[in-house]
């Protein structure tokens, strides 16, 4: 499997540096791995926090900026930050207000996290920590003691980042993050794996019949391997998923995310899809995202997750957003 | 060759509701393939209109809206629009001031964005034309006469777009899209084809340690078949290409483009070796995007266009852009 970089050990490095040259928004330290906002922290703002293992681009680092992150700390590729590479963000993002830190439901994200958040108390940085664990496909999994974080970590970042930045508290910007959480449900389904670089082949292997439903942001299993099917079968079966958890009904968000390797022909075709089911049980979509914002590397695939909306969280969401990946009202 | 589509006959018509229902910014007429800003046409504006086959999402449906284009006419995959097509979207980009057509030098488009233009004077439109052919890979080539036109389609739409919603006449939106045509290069480079629908495998095969060199967006032959390298010397081969045919100094504009298949990721890891060759030429990035914004369906690789500046091009590259794929400023 052919990867359009340098070497397995430097693939970090060299979109760090990408990501630098690219982006004079970000202030990017390559060495230490923190993406924090050129013209932060700052001072009596809440900062927010994210992380998590690469490969899932553009989150984080491409959600820094105006409105959403204050810093992203990137770990090896579906591997954890390191603590002191965590603490590194929150002092970056630390307006002496306290700091939020967003954290996907892993075993080793939530560790590393709970143990920075510590180190931060530490130095007098008050932390509150949201935990997402949208994903609605399974009970523990690979590398998860519960529901695996997912989708609407997209969306949290988002809304939390609006509520900092027009001056909320940080128990309101961990209110609304963790408000997110519980009202969003996410399923994915992938048609061909990912593949690590330093592993140089997929992470598992599909027959040409064969898709994974409910399958994890790192290629973890989900609930069954299915039979390849059109895109209309495909969304609703993860409608109905999340639909079970949670009913979908009333005012709805929705992110049809590709997994990296899926073209923007095919993700709209599947939106398309998720939108006839979507209004045909009543709900209304009155937001949405459509394209590639949490992925898997190269893996052919999408998810869905849908976010039950209030007039709190609509509102938070259409404040003003300049990040590399998410932009606009300003 | 799973794909995430109903049938390879409904994948236009699947995008196409998709684009309807994610974008209430667009006038999407999925029977007869036009994408027309909701709240056009403007009186007294120059419409810019472009199209071509579909394939290459977000181009060109993705860049309707203010600041870009008026109207895109999507053909099938990997095929022009019909001529009526076209003329449906020159009339509903049409405010009376002229529509400047945006085209790729391929010979179907060519053609038919031609006779639309004459149908289009018959009904009292003035219709100026500019053809794109920036690619440096090659002379002539599968489906084109002379040069292809590839990613500077990007640059030209976003520019002679603002240039339209600033109030310029038609000869002036069209010279500014022929002078980013002309201070424009492109090379892409495959590392895996793409896979059109309706064939259901690769366009062409690759071996386990070949790339295409000089690939064009529809999988077209390049150069060369070459060895598989770090991303740094594939990067290298792409920029000196373009600067033996139009040295690369001063400010420039460089898209980093993925081909679809290629993760963020990587792309980001491909633009820090772009931004340290150019450097290393003596010439600076002042504005830049790295992403998918011109695709060949899945296919896994790059390609990167160099813009040589002038102030009136930065100063409408900057102006502000309202579109689903490229957004910033308003």
């Amino acid at each position: 499997m052919k990867k359009l970089i340098n070497s397995p050990d430097s693939v970090i490095t060299d979109a760090l540096r990408g990501m630098a040259a690219a982006h004079p928004s970000l202030n990017v330290d390559v060495e230490n791995r923190v993406i924090a906002r050129a013209d932060g922290p700052r001072q009596g703002k809440v900062g927010l926090v994210s992380g998590g293992g690469s490969g899932h681009e553009p989150l984080h680092g491409g959600y820094v900026g105006y409105g959403m992150l204050d810093a992203a700390a990137p770990g090896e590729v579906y591997t954890s930050p390191v603590p002191d590479q965590i603490l590194a963000a929150t002092k970056a993002a630390n307006g002496g207000a306290g700091v939020v830190h967003i954290v996907k439901n892993y075993t080793g994200d939530v560790l590393n996290f709970r143990m920075a958040a510590e180190l931060a108390e530490d130095d007098d940085i008050e932390v509150s920590s949201v935990v997402l664990n949208d994903d609605a496909a399974v009970e523990d999994s690979t590398f998860t003691a519960g529901r695996r974080g997912t989708g609407a970590t997209v969306v949290a970042e988002k809304i939390a980042g609006a509520a900092a930045e027009e001056g909320a508290d940080l128990a309101t910007v961990a209110r609304v993050a963790t408000e997110v959480n519980e009202r969003s449900r996410s399923f994915g389904i992938a048609l061909h794996a990912g593949t690590v670089p330093a592993a140089g082949k997929p992470g598992f292997e599909l027959g040409e019949n064969e898709v994974e439903l409910g399958v994890g942001i790192h290629g973890e299993p989900g609930r069954e391997r299915g039979q390849m099917a059109p895109v209309r079968d495909l969304v609703a079966y993860a409608l109905e998923a999340i639909h079970a958890d949670m009913p979908v009904s009333g005012d709805v968000l929705v992110l049809l995310n590709g997994q990296g390797g899926t073209p923007l022909i095919e993700l709209y075709g599947a939106f398309a899809e998720a939108a006839a089911w979507i209004e045909g049980h009543g709900a209304r979509i009155v937001r949405n995202l459509v394209g590639n914002y949490i992925t898997s590397l190269d893996q052919a695939g999408f998810s869905v997750t849908v976010t039950s909306l209030t007039d709190e969280l609509v509102r938070l969401w259409d404040a003003p957003v300049q990040t590399p990946a998410l932009r606009w009202g300003r």
